[in-house]
């Protein structure tokens, strides 16, 4: 899996992905490009350097800004390991319920990380998945979130639910998402770009909550509608 | 201008936008579509039907669901009436400075629409302006919401506290939007994409205030970060 761009590459090598190799655009030479060379070398991570020409194949039509990382395809979190910890503490976990678009997904899972949520989980099927687009827009976030990838979103909400987790669907028609109470173990889902949270996940919700809206439109990106809540949710659990 | 896609074209036949004609595709004939083409008559709006691929020529590699409304050029609101109409109330307004990517204009759009704001305004040199993609992306939600260009951002925000406004700069750095007052008359600042907000815009600032994050990587989306901020912005205007 290739990670494109300087910024994307310096987050990369702050995590302990196991990267391959990094190409270099020859004429990188500011203090910013060369801090990111060295510490690619402490790391003992193979350097090549070549032509922008070079580069610019690697990903045509998309930004490289001099710097691209290749590596292992994205290791996810184990559905079972994350909700072991999940047990063990008050967390906030995020559940996708058909998120397709990987912009989506990628800036979903850049709301998620900023906003310090315990972990990310969505079905390995009918579902975007970490791919090189989804970890660009996430500008290498995706290397500091937990991501858990699950068989059956359903029995996924019944595990939590088991663990003592609240689940809050988010959705047009709920309760005002500022009169809930989002202490404690708390589940937030988020329905797809099209289809919502569909039906048997909705049942599963203990709660549903929509972000109150005062225009004509009245529907949010889903990575906005996100990244609203659960700032949301983050601010009232922090008491800010 | 096209706009593309049924929800957008049902949106935009609520506004007054000068509709010049809509191309219909031939097999639409579920309820959704007829109440379009209905409302669409009752207006008085030219109808032409034509065949699938004649609407995928229109809009080669989008989707059209069956839908293309053909306008003038976006109309915008004029600069002056809008600061007349902002000194007349405690009014909430969004200045950018420096959005270029029209997704990211299109998204926060549909999110100034979404949370009632009073207007948005933007430089018409060196921005983003509200076209074919934009009035996608935003769902149809520019034609409800007043946008005007500006000049010179630095001249529209004084003018802006000439009328009583405060000005606040969402940056990375500032105090916390959760302690910002955000009752009166507002203006919000959101920065580009990669510049943030330039110096000069900044120094006009009464504030700067940005979203407490958790995460390592720290940086939102554009209009991620400009949801996040307006709809909390909102929240405490409202008193929800």
């Amino acid at each position: 899996m290739k990670t494109e761009g300087r910024n994307a590459v310096r987050e990369l090598l702050k995590t302990d992905a196991k990267i391959e190799k990094i190409l270099v655009e020859n004429s990188m030479r500011d203090a910013e490009s060369r801090a990111i060379v060295e510490k690619a070398k402490e790391k003992g991570i193979r350097l090549q350097f070549a032509e922008k020409a070079a580069l610019d194949r690697e990903c045509p039509g998309r930004r490289h800004q001099g710097f691209i990382a290749y590596t292992a395809d994205y290791a996810y979190a184990d559905e079972d390991e994350l909700l072991r910890a999940a047990a063990g503490k008050d967390g906030f976990y995020v559940v996708l319920d058909g998120i397709t678009d990987p912009h989506n997904l990628g800036s979903i899972i850049r709301v998620c990380e900023c906003a310090g949520v315990d972990g990310l989980l969505f079905a390995d099927r009918r579902s975007a998945c970490v791919n090189e687009t989804v970890m660009r827009v996430s500008e290498g976030a995706a290397n500091h979130l937990k991501i858990a990838r699950t068989g059956n979103v359903n029995d996924l909400l019944d595990q939590f639910k088991k663990r003592g987790y609240w689940v809050t669907g988010a959705e047009l028609g709920g309760e005002s998402i500022y009169g809930v109470d989002f202490t404690g173990k708390c589940v937030l889902v988020i329905g797809g770009e099209d289809t919502g949270i569909r039906r048997l996940t909705r049942e599963k919700c203990d709660r549903l909550a929509e972000i109150p809206m005062f225009g004509k439109v009245n529907s949010l990106n889903a990575s906005v509608a996100c990244g609203v809540a659960v700032f949301e949710a983050m601010r009232r659990r922090r008491g800010l």
